[in-house]
């Protein structure tokens, strides 16, 4: 997907929403059994019924993964309900030497059909340039997480720039903002703020908000820009808001409260 | 797998060579046809003939991952192939927030019987975490890597240490030498008698002998302890020794080669 079709969808839909589609076996709704299909299923239902808040779709590979070539098959099939109008996110957190990264691209990029993976720059150049040679894909790179760990490296200063900031000006050589966006935590919206001046243009997805306690008036503030410039991600408080029959009813109802909030914030 | 039953296999072998499995089906000798059967056939035979010669095998994920779900499949067939008295590594330097990278941990330990796994830091310790918390399970982190790209971010230093210094003092906190491991390449023996010094007893993984360019006797000169403390990985070396009938010999003669190199130097 380009960058004009995603602004499209964003605008269009009125929603910088992505869903994050972080499905767990053992929380599927007390209705449907625990296996695969079910879980298929469930991502159906949730997809089709936020389709019309959500700009974009994140599907985090570990929850699949955990269940091997099985899993891997269901990833597949969840994509496949995914519309290719929506802006769909393998969060994989993948890097490696180069020849190992132009696997990972082509397993997120041709035998999957994602139109962006996330990326972790601790190899570097090497490591990312291989994802950037797909046409109108995209990488997402680590910047500043939201977990309490990012404390742990990804705020050491060196020569007055601290690590965050020294992978965003160096990523940003390699890709630019029409195949190049940073992964960073709502946590602190501060930090969204210092990084909006660092780089006005590129996207931004921001995972944190809801069950990990950022605010999405705070990080729209700080975030925004004229293209709209963000993804805010949620996965549990949409996915899981309802545990009974009307999981679908109660995702959707989710999607639409940011939505709503969300149409307010680009106006 | 244990310590002292990894250090048992070491010594009993009189090898630390670890068989990098990076088969690409493009790569497979003539004789054999281009398909997943063909590929995992190609691997049985390979660990047949190398593993008196072998004491870990490592598998990259990427190379099996593009593929999608089939992929995975062969990855757990060829793991299946793995005999448990080597040390069995799954190079896939996964890293995330701390309930997926549970996931992750449960992908590689449960689902498939790995033995290690390659880690990314940059996440930090809840990143980590949920691996060490497997029972005589590993994670091997990257610390200073082999690749062109090593220079981007691991060599800034900060308050005196180089990243990859931080990394390695950092993660010795979350775990101990009988549950973590650094990836150190080999490109740079200087470095890995720094780092030597800096963690006497962990055990090392060094890529990048052979086709990368690095030295097998500066290395372990630099690096070697009581404990031996390498994994020295050899992959394209040994499994595309010949593109003939003869590659599983041929594979066997690299394997010999580096063993009886390694045996010398363990003395």
């Amino acid at each position: 997907m380009t960058r004009s079709e995603l602004v499209y969808s964003i605008f269009s839909k009125h929603s910088f929403l992505c869903t994050g589609l972080d499905t767990e076996m053992s929380k599927l709704p007390a209705p449907l059994p625990k296996n695969g299909d079910a879980l298929v299923e469930f991502n159906r239902q949730i997809i089709h019924a936020t389709l019309p808040f959500s700009a974009a779709y994140k599907i985090n590979t570990a929850f699949y993964e955990q269940y091997g070539g099985h899993g891997w098959n269901w990833m597949q099939q969840t994509l496949d309900y995914i519309p290719k109008s929506a802006f769909r996110i393998a969060d994989a957190k993948r890097g490696d030497i180069g020849n190992t990264s132009t696997m990972y691209a082509r397993a997120f990029f041709e035998t999957m059909d994602f139109d962006a993976v996330t990326v972790a720059p601790y190899m570097g150049e090497d490591s990312l340039r291989p994802f950037l040679e797909f046409k109108d894909k995209w990488i997402i790179c680590l910047a500043l997480t939201s977990n309490p760990g990012h404390a742990d490296f990804q705020l050491n200063e060196s020569e007055g720039l601290k690590l965050y900031e020294r992978v965003i000006n160096t990523v940003c050589k390699w890709g630019n903002e029409n195949n190049l966006m940073f992964v960073v935590g709502a946590t602190r919206a501060d930090f969204v703020a210092q990084i909006r001046k660092q780089i006005p243009n590129h996207f931004l997805l921001v995972p944190g908000v809801g069950a990990q306690g950022g605010s999405l008036q705070d990080i729209s503030r700080a975030g925004l820009n004229a293209d709209c410039g963000l993804l805010v991600n949620s996965s549990r408080g949409i996915i899981y808001a309802s545990s009974g029959d009307d999981f679908a009813e109660a995702a959707a109802r989710e999607a639409q409260n940011l939505q709503q909030e969300m149409a307010a914030l680009l106006q």
